[in-house]
């Protein structure tokens, strides 16, 4: 609350427009839904933007299911990640709506439409081993209401693979580039394109990759400007920043 | 033995009171219970305060069932951490009155009561998905006489469902704060209570995480003070330590 | 070259419009300007919209010195980052109007206007000791145009600092927050903003902080939504991408 | 605020007790002392019950210089870390009365007393080279109210002058133990006392020490228990931790 | 092209010799085979001299099956590595004259012949255990038409098994050596031979092995001349570029 | 051969004593046993005390019962390290006589008798846990012909009940220390005793123990002196090294 | 010695074409140059084709005089890697017609001329700050009598200049890849052109660049086959490896 | 004390042959001397065999004089490590015939004599810049009695120069082998001799050698047996321990 609206909440607690105990109420405040084993941010949207998302690692189908059925009361969307077949079966039963993306791992529920973009969001992937990254960030992305362009397969082994597609990536507003190994493509791409550059390392690779280390260390010390990173595998993230940024006024 | 204690057995040697051989007993005097495969040290609790807690990775079913047994007839109340239900079924038949606690993965035994403290010990996690960490600190402290006070899901996402919750954390006179990926918040706690914060690192998250290492260097890192760090997922740690302080006089 | 235009300019050679000497050169085509010791990108700003920027640490004075006066020569606006005092004085010598920014080690050098845009950039520093970063950033983002609201030492030891300041973090289009030890904060404001955050670490800090490694895997894994990550103390680099957002249309 | 003053508060700006300006005012409530370059938290000791401290390394002298100026004003107790003599020489020339402790490196001005507590904390060091780590750590207790008994030089390589000295860290309310190189003394003392262990590992040692590193991992893994640890060579952590566990009623 | 023949490809052009369609269809030129999930690099043979690799982790059966149906129809020669027997079986449905080495964990199927070099690769391992990656960098050399002499079993605890042997490594024109543990094998080798040494570090081993870390930090830290590194359990890399040494002219 | 050895053959040339086929052989000399896949080292016993042993992982049980039938030839003593049960029922059937030791995970044939040394090796261990490590190296050391004094669970958590069994310690003549976890066993250890102490870091523990790096780096920086370190959890190696000691002259 | 070799210096013997004296000698054989602090490998010439190169670092100048005189005393050329000034100013006192080339801080005599290779080694840098690894690697392979190609300041970031070049690194017999950062350039060229690449990482950057770990992790995690890797900063091994493969026949 | 000294000690209590006070005194018994900043182990040379050692980083001349001073007046013998010229000029004041060995940066000073071993220690090292480690353990050797051979400069680059020199590496009873850079010695060496190797890792290095840890992992990882590791650097440890094991009976 600004200085004008505390000045006006104070006000109407004076005149009485607003009781005292709508008062309390409301300087407590900031909201959430508590279920027990979660506390599910329901005021979430109105602060960022979006809705709560749900991580399913380390939580039980029952704790899911709470959570889920939780926010369905409230006909939120819902995006959960990282889910596995299991839990989209038990997810499945309290909403039939459900649909599964196997190869991103990822559940979505569309309780209410989301407003589409003009712009779209282009993601790059190096090989074919970081599709399942990639495709957590455009199941992300189009949740949120996004085009999404998929460029599979462009890494720097073959680079001219990655020139004949570059009007799909320029014509973008921000650009995802997934890639494991020696995670080179988004440095080439930050430095052919005037767009934002989400990197995302992938743990694609053995040995010195060190479970996509290795292509973290590199992205982060790109010479190319204009070039973010991201946690390692984490579609989800890329896709989210990315939908903010192609929504962005 | 003091300087007054020395004198007075040495004074007793002299006086015949005590014999050579309870001499040289009381001498060798520390105290341990020799069971093949393990030493129990049944002086830890006139020592530290505490029995000796049984860390049951690395140990045969065999090994934890004669540890058990022997500690029983010595009536000692037991705490087993980190035990599989297969370890919990084969405790069972030796002493039915045992409990598990499956998220904890904890097996406990009380022989005897524990004297309650007035106090009581906030535990708060930043995820559903730490609770198993949150878990075994809250049995263990339980377990110790405590009472405790948990507090879910409160992470830095949604910062506004800890300021909900601050009244229960400035409440205690300890507080255990358990967070997994970027693990920051033992740091906002400690910058909003004037109480002792616990930092329990989880192994909750991917990449980056490096199983823990992330939010460990954060919580040591903490740029709030009075917070202090336990091993990763060390919910008996911090459970244990939190014991200590909630019933320091 | 699109489709269109290769074909325009395949006609033109047919034609005999253009002489094949100069198809050569423009098949040849994207160019640099090659002063010996470097190769001047002198296409980047046609390509990714902005000029090429000089890293200073490892080259000589002479050799910065050559790279300067060759891009005097094209008028090029010029941006000289990690530069000592006597990089500079050897700068001013061939260009009296250059300036230096000794927090921000950064020398630069305005040749022609740059656009302003009308949103601006937030600046946000956990601790004093973060400024030299952050004011890196800001002269970087300055100078490509952008205007830039400073909000400094609003870290999470005394977080109501930062709440009291989230008016100005809110306006901007686009964050950039800056920390050190725990680096903690970026994550507590993509959990309060629903604009994206970049997140740069610093090398504050010490022992476990392992010079800017804590912070940065704090900012990697963080559970708030909307956050990328650039390199430790990589000023420039955030001052540089945020501009890119701050001014996509 | 809890429920009954927040109920008190409204009714008072219902009542006209209270101006609405002072509402607002007291809204904004938590407070800071803003001197540009830093946002000093004047409210952190009415919160967690100590003023705020300031962290000497990546200031400038003239922001030191600003910082302390503005903490005098308001008649703090000020606690500098890590401060350079030459630091030093610039805060006597602003507070004649400042003292300067050059092993601890650090500066400290008493404004008006601390309450004493009744007992004290012990500060264990493993050799000699970690006294300056552990006289951080003694100064900042002492200056927060508590008395320090000083036991040094106790290792592990000739452990009995340990056990000579234990009655001195068993009369003790809480242990700070410092020690570099292999750090195991820490884990000693946690299992041959009831006291919690604050664990301090220092830089001291070389090669595969890492900088303090291999102490900082033994102390994580103590296998006793009522261990915790703080951040490499942080003094001032474990003696502010101590202080808040010396004196919790 | 250079420039003579971009000179040639212009004069055709305007001589009418080849079509604009053509041209343009040159000029985009470097080309590619898409099949959904991957772009198959089928200019990669005439750029680099090889054709591209099937790098099997991370694929589904159905995009393996798919990459090796659009290979087969070109009449390319197929490689696959750390291809699974699973992997096979689908292949060989698809293309019965496939081969599997199960030790070496790859696919081939030759469609072509490749001329055969004079010179010969010798490939020595340090023990038993490395022979997976051995037999990978043997099975790739030999794919590409080179003459492989293999040296088993030669480490340095028994190292004058290596000296036994040294006249079939001296004979060879370059040498890869494989190593897991220490590593020290390619350093011995560099000492007493003066052909190129192709160090591939394996994560045989374990404990401070660090999955071949250790191995790999050895042979980068080689004091004898003449070695370069691939990465851990590279047998491909190592078997690729033996083979473009030993054919180079 | 030294220089008498030298000249003693060359002088037998000369005589006509040794044929020049026989010098060849000789000179050849330092032999070794190939079974394809193998090279075993069958001179290494005259070399260096002890004959080959196998380290199992990596090996398929065809390699492993090719190794074993060629040394029964000759009739060496065998000890195979890290074997499965399945291995050794492989074994089992080429020679009936073999033993396993489940706990040590390890292989022995006996074909010829070891002298027995006077003295005698302490093994000790800190917990019940790093069993398994030690028998390897208990089992290894009575392989080559020692007594072996086991000392189990006396970890620094109970130090006590290291002080009563200091007499068996200090009456080997060589002391193997292993520990897991913080690994300050041998430390301790290495200030009470007179002898040489082997540390065996193991990878018992979780977290921050980093699957024993915490224990291997603690070991390294003992501040006591008179302590060297093997490989994690080298049961074999310590053994090894063990008996080497205790049989010096 | 093979076969024949041993027979003949066996038969002289028996002959007495050589002395016994002459035998022991001969036998005792592979020789060096004891110098007191070293031992000059004279040999290594004979043996792996190149004499022995002189590592500075660590070195007194008094040592390194003593080396540089004993080799000038055979007649050998020297040189030697990572000389200061200093070195260099003790060297030419002892032989005036030293060079040294700062910028690689290397120091070279000629004593005897090298055979020139008809082929050439390109060397391609990323930036401008990687000369000094260059100008090593480029003195070095120049000192072996081989043609150096210098192509400088190519990176990702402006790849066109790369592809400019391409004809100067296609013409190479073997190309050496410089780059520091995120060190991905060679992988860029590994996929262009049908030659071995050698990999050099330097330690160049800063943050996440951990000295040149990223970069040196990208080079061995390539994606682009026909990729080797030496140690950072390692010019001097670079230059002798492609001198090596240069002078292949 | 065993039983029987046990025993003794009570009857002579008993019997009024020892006071009560004498009692007491013997049973605090274990000593060392307080000088305040340290506590100096006098007990040590009766426990280990060995005096107190003093490791002088960290400390300031004042507290090295009077440790010194006060070992002095004990009559002990000095060892000072890592002692700098100053602090050599320091102790001389204090003791004129204390030496100072630069290469070794050690002081000793002999107030009684040590007996000598009639068998001797090989110190052996792989290269020039190794010295100053192999010199600080054979002071140490030396210091405590025993005869040293050094052997210089023999790395695996140039392996014949090991073997040349292997007889008097043979002919010791315990070997230490001191290595930088890729650390590959003593595997080599452990692989050719039937005494144990102590192995001394140094930092001398660059690049990835990351200051010691690879050639410690080396070490580690050693495939030879009859090898163990000290710190990076700690010829002081190798000494020690060597001197240990050659004055085994």
């Amino acid at each position: 609350m600004d200085r004008d609206e505390l000045k006006g909440f104070l006000e109407k607690i004076r005149n009485g427009q607003m009781s005292i105990d709508e008062g309390i109420s409301l300087l407590k405040g900031l909201q959430y839904l508590d279920v027990g084993c979660a506390k599910i941010d329901t005021h979430r949207e109105a602060r960022v933007g979006y809705p709560e998302v749900i991580f399913c690692p380390g939580k039980t189908t029952e704790q899911l299911a709470a959570i889920v059925q939780a926010m369905l009361e409230r006909q939120s969307n819902i995006l959960a990640t990282r889910a596995s077949q299991e839990m989209y079966d038990t997810v499945r039963k309290i909403c039939p709506e459900a649909s599964y993306h196997p190869l991103a791992r990822t559940i979505t529920i569309k309780k209410k439409d989301t407003a589409s973009a003009d712009t779209y969001i282009a993601i790059v992937t190096a090989g074919t081993s970081d599709l399942p990254v990639a495709e957590e960030a455009a199941v992300t992305a189009e949740f949120y209401g996004n085009r999404v362009e998929r460029i599979v397969d462009v890494g720097v082994a073959g680079i001219h693979r990655l020139f004949h597609n570059l009007d799909g990536i320029r014509g973008a507003k921000v650009v995802i580039a997934v890639a494991g190994m020696e995670g080179a493509l988004p440095s080439i791409i930050g430095g052919l394109v005037d767009k934002p550059v989400i990197a995302v390392p992938t743990s694609v690779g053995y040995g010195a990759s060190f479970n996509g280390l290795a292509a973290l260390l590199t992205m982060l010390n790109s010479c190319a400007s204009g070039v973010c990173v991201v946690n390692i595998d984490n579609g989800f993230g890329a896709g989210y920043l990315a939908s903010m940024i192609n929504r962005l006024k």
